[in-house]
């Protein structure tokens, strides 16, 4: 459990950063509040929406009020050293992935707490995981990730039939916890590493 | 009731197809998860909203994971035969018109059952068959089809008030759902048809 | 309670009237039923939001039918009136203001009252106030009010935490709701004209 709260907020903190840090990437000028408001949006969007739907209240973050300063905290790292963090994409995009690998299964684990069936607590894990960055990408009127980036929601859902697997077969929680979380991670990496995508739903011939 | 959820069933599969289907329309390439991903938000969008508005747990599709599996049928058949559908859009549109027209209908018996005003009711019913659309185009980065197609949603207040007239004059209940869908597809196709618009609400000098 | 109850619904008008409004001020045209459409969406849209994220149901524009009939005539007026109002702008940007100022602490005062912790209920009252028009705008494909004025969200933050402290020192509850209402109108208009904004998040070469 204590493993557990840990990874959640380090998800929350990386989450929080991808959104303070959106503008930046695409070479905007930004203000304080906007990066805030935004990371804050981004770290708490996907699990909200995960939580309205299952009609679980109170939200996580209105419950513990501790999530909030670790936002506003990774939001003030974000803004003192972006220079710095923009120059570490590389790594970030580990960060990212970490991100949606753990709120993936933890979403999971809640929908199927509250009574959900395991395909639909594949859906709710996928939601809260790439949802925050949904938000984060209509609320600044971008092309939102997931049409960007192909191997990436499909990634959660993989991890999310992995783990319902693995439970399935009475695999030790902890154990598939991990294992799962470590199965999206690899998925992710290993496509934007060898520029792996799905395959296309449409063949259009492009205007040149 | 049986013929209800027949009925139910069809306005999911087209909300489905269409969502599956949007990239395609606009010449974009797109992977199979992105088509399944829109196309199960655009079937489920409108719904979930009205019963998350109403506080109405739990949401249908999580309810009955029936919906799902139709849902995910109809984004391959989409996938399929998306060549051939793509030159049946005159029949798409009137999918398309039956979708909402359904489902106008349907989300308004429902909020009625709830509890709620008629007015209210039927914004409710509207939301229901508009919000899957409006949802898919802010995903895709579209202006939403509310302002694009002038005569949509407005057709859909005038099918629920008519509803809610001959339920005030005690029509018979499958009567009265049968005649409302039928008014609402009417008004839809001739719209279209005869390139019908509603009153300007302003007159401005557009740059030519 | 009389004069809140007279102040909420100045503040649904001013908001109704700027999504009805919305298009005329980007030159577009519009029918009747998209201004009716945006001008109802931004004003019960941050409300709404702020509700469903408590929890606390029914929402009260459900609730309370009063409110969709003040909206409806406010978008009448909006349209009689349009060439009028938009030469007002500045009166109008008096009215915005207004706007956000009172449902910013009547947001913040319905999340305490529903047990919300003060940080959280600060969040509320802010989200109440410019959710509306955050909503508006992605239904228009427009950058986000947020993104764009700068002293916008922020002023609704400074004095959510004015009123917070008012009211830890034992202040009269009246005098604080009316003290803090006029310091977010203040904050907001004194940036406005002085063309104020909040320090930047990151400074990035901008192409000329």
């Amino acid at each position: 459990m204590e493993i557990q709260y840990i990874l959640e907020i380090i998800g929350t903190v990386v989450f929080a950063m991808s959104g303070a840090l959106a503008a930046s990437e695409r070479d905007q000028e930004q203000d304080w509040f906007g990066a805030a408001f935004i990371g804050f949006v981004t770290a708490i969007g996907g699990g909200s929406l995960r939580d309205i739907m299952l009609g679980s209240y109170p939200l996580v973050w209105i419950q513990d009020v501790t999530l909030l300063y670790i936002i506003i905290g990774a939001v003030v790292l974000s803004g003192v050293f972006y220079k710095w963090l923009l120059k570490l994409r590389r790594t970030f995009l580990l960060f990212d992935t970490m991100g949606i690998s753990i709120f993936t299964i933890v979403g999971m684990e809640k929908a199927l707490s509250l009574g959900a069936s395991p395909e639909i607590a594949a859906i709710m894990g996928m939601f809260s995981a790439v949802m925050g960055g949904v938000i984060r990408d209509i609320l600044t009127n971008e092309v939102p990730v997931l049409f960007r980036q192909e191997v990436y929601a499909s990634a959660c859902l993989v991890g999310a039939a992995f783990y319902l697997g693995l439970d399935y077969l009475e695999v030790e929680r902890n154990t598939n916890f991990i294992s799962s979380v470590l199965l999206i991670a690899c998925i992710r990496l290993i496509a934007v590493k060898y520029n792996l995508s799905l395959p296309k739903f449409n063949r259009q011939q492009r205007q040149p």
